[in-house]
């Protein structure tokens, strides 16, 4: 297993107004993307990977004279590894709203000359996989191989089964849920009124006034960062050993470790995040619910995603996104009679798994992609063309 | 079963100063307490009742002309209810730090003639527990028929069979835990980081500003209310149950109802609590831990409790002090052969459960309450003589 190296990350503009869930419409937007690997003579070895809140286009490989600038699933995608940039032609893109490159808050607003800020319109993970498929079309690309991601990344891989099935032969879901649960939108609206009642938030126009709501950014990643390992993972890891030999008996000074990390992680957070992004994402994962058009019957959802097979991951310690909701998501595609394959990884980690370099999760997600590789030497399933002129409209 | 009706709180003055386990000492202080039921005459059926986060001295009982302003255990604690007050006499104190009455950061400090604030001592279970037996030494009670509290309370429960076991029966703790886990304290400290980051908590010295640091308060409020109810209770309560029809696609308002009953939990608490004793509080908890001066060994710190008896209760649900944080409790217990009962009650509840009016849950506490006035009749333990006048000592 050998690293990718260096790689460059890439954009390209979309012209075409983009109309979005909410009833708004985007009228241009930029996505930054990477791709490794090479795209095969019949274009069918594509596998593109969504990526989830804080993470970006930057999938795999590293940036010339940047040290420790590894893509955040480099462990999973390279040559030889699990999804081998070797035989597939991998694409990590940068989604709409997000603070690392593609069109977002941050950026100008061309029809008012201001910078967006919280007046970017709100996108959903159906939004994003329209923005996607664009991206697609210009690289020539009518079916993908597989759609791959994990938690939010894994949601966009669901959508895109149902949004455009004749375009994916396999999903890979990780960690990922059919929808958001009371207890997961209250985590995420907890953070988002952190933020937005940090007086430096100024209604999301702060870049104007050249602050940052710091604050607030660095209480909605502890909150976060809370819900992506397991209790017994913080436990092992940090249990209550204390950061000086002797308490101090402050209440705002730090006296156990776990306070120290979650601060650490916090301030860093705060340091390169956005806040509108933040926001915008948040209500992204808040939104998604493919089941809520279909009466809450998720098998009939699932209905639209007939021809695809699919792998889907969890792990035992994830109470963010647990089994039980990965189990959701494989009955609703037995009940459709669609190919699926479902591990549950037992890993100690808690949510934050689906990052990690386990090797049995490794391993699963490896024997998945050899069978989707026997496939692209097999050429392309039916009904691909018939997809292309739909998915054309949009070009 | 009736009301007990119409209560009145008290206070006692008490001038000696009282050494923290800081290592600081605080000078003299006032607690607020409330009694309910007859000290029968051999002075044997008394029940203290030690409250929790945001709890105080009024446990049962209305006050006059006040709608709606039942203790906050009147529930349990009344006549012929499971903590019957025709058969005990019941007392229920407001810990030191508190914004309820008893001296804390809200009162002006006689060293200084300013506002306590930031600067009010740091107080642990211990402290609060020893303040507790001078109350009542002036009360005139040797020794508690039993000691009751849940969550926090259930902590000083414990406490009190360590630190003066002579002066316990019977000790009531439920929905509680021998130490907070990383996770636990994680969570305290983002409420603390939400607080004390607040433009308008100036350091803790807000109250010469004419300010509260609202903001705070709240996140820290939300943050709680998501740990004290379960997963399930939560989603069978709000689901994904929007608040109107359709969707507002917003990023700052209220989409769904979780959301709105957590701002509005987060609104009501930020008008009547007080920031410092938010803090105080959640560090007497991160601090609570009597196995670290036994090695880690809780087997070891519970030999002091020997010849006091037991009953631990905690809920199915409870993923803040779960079961598993209780049985540790019982086998420190009886690997002393200390006499223990444990009730696990499978409840939908979680945290909030110990508050709420479960009939398996009272039938429990109702029984062994039934057992502690059969011991009342019999009348006090060996060796209460000897605690009384160690007891002697503080008044």
């Amino acid at each position: 297993m050998g690293s990718i190296g260096h790689v460059t990350p890439q954009q390209m503009h979309f012209s075409e107004p983009l109309p979005l869930k909410s009833g708004a419409v985007l009228a241009g937007y930029t996505l930054h993307y990477e791709t490794y690997g090479t795209l095969n003579a019949e274009r069918s070895n594509a596998v593109l990977v969504c990526h989830a809140l804080n993470a970006s286009h930057h999938v795999a490989g590293t940036y010339a004279e940047q040290a420790r600038s590894e893509g955040w699933w480099d462990n999973l995608v390279g040559p030889g590894k699990p999804l081998d940039t070797d035989r597939f032609f991998v694409i990590g893109v940068n989604n709409l709203g997000s603070c690392f490159g593609s069109t977002g808050p941050m950026h100008v607003n061309p029809a008012t000359g201001r910078v967006w800020g919280a007046d970017f319109p709100v996108v959903t993970v159906e939004d994003w996989v329209d923005a996607q498929a664009r991206l697609l079309d210009r690289l020539g690309i009518t079916q993908l191989a597989t759609v791959l991601g994990g938690s939010l990344g894994g949601m966009q891989a669901l959508s895109w089964t149902l949004r455009h099935p004749q375009r994916v032969r396999h999903c890979v879901a990780v960690a990922t849920a059919p929808n958001l649960s009371a207890q997961n939108i209250a985590f995420n609206e907890v953070a988002r009124r952190a933020i937005v009642t940090d007086p430096d938030f100024h209604g999301g126009h702060f870049y104007a006034h050249g602050v940052v709501p710091k604050r607030g950014l660095r209480v909605a990643r502890m909150i976060g960062h809370i819900t992506y390992l397991s209790d017994d993972a913080m436990e092992q890891k940090f249990g209550r050993a204390l950061r000086a030999a002797e308490l101090a008996y402050s209440t705002q000074d730090i006296e156990f470790q776990i306070e120290s990390y979650l601060r650490h992680q916090g301030d860093k957070f705060s340091e390169y995040f956005d806040a509108n992004t933040y926001l915008l994402i948040t209500r992204a994962l808040d939104y998604f619910d493919p089941a809520a058009e279909h009466g809450s019957d998720l098998a009939r959802a699932f209905a639209a995603a007939r021809g695809c097979q699919f792998l889907l991951v969890s792990f035992s310690t994830d109470w963010r996104f647990s089994p039980e909701r990965s189990r959701e998501i494989v009955k609703a595609l037995v009940d459709n009679r669609i190919d699926v394959s479902y591990a549950e990884i037992d890993a100690p980690h808690g949510h934050d798994a689906f990052l990690l370099d386990d090797a049995r999760y490794h391993r699963v997600v490896r024997a998945y992609f050899e069978r989707v590789a026997q496939g692209v030497k097999n050429g392309m399933k039916q009904g691909a063309h018939q997809e292309t002129a739909a998915g054309a409209r949009h070009v």
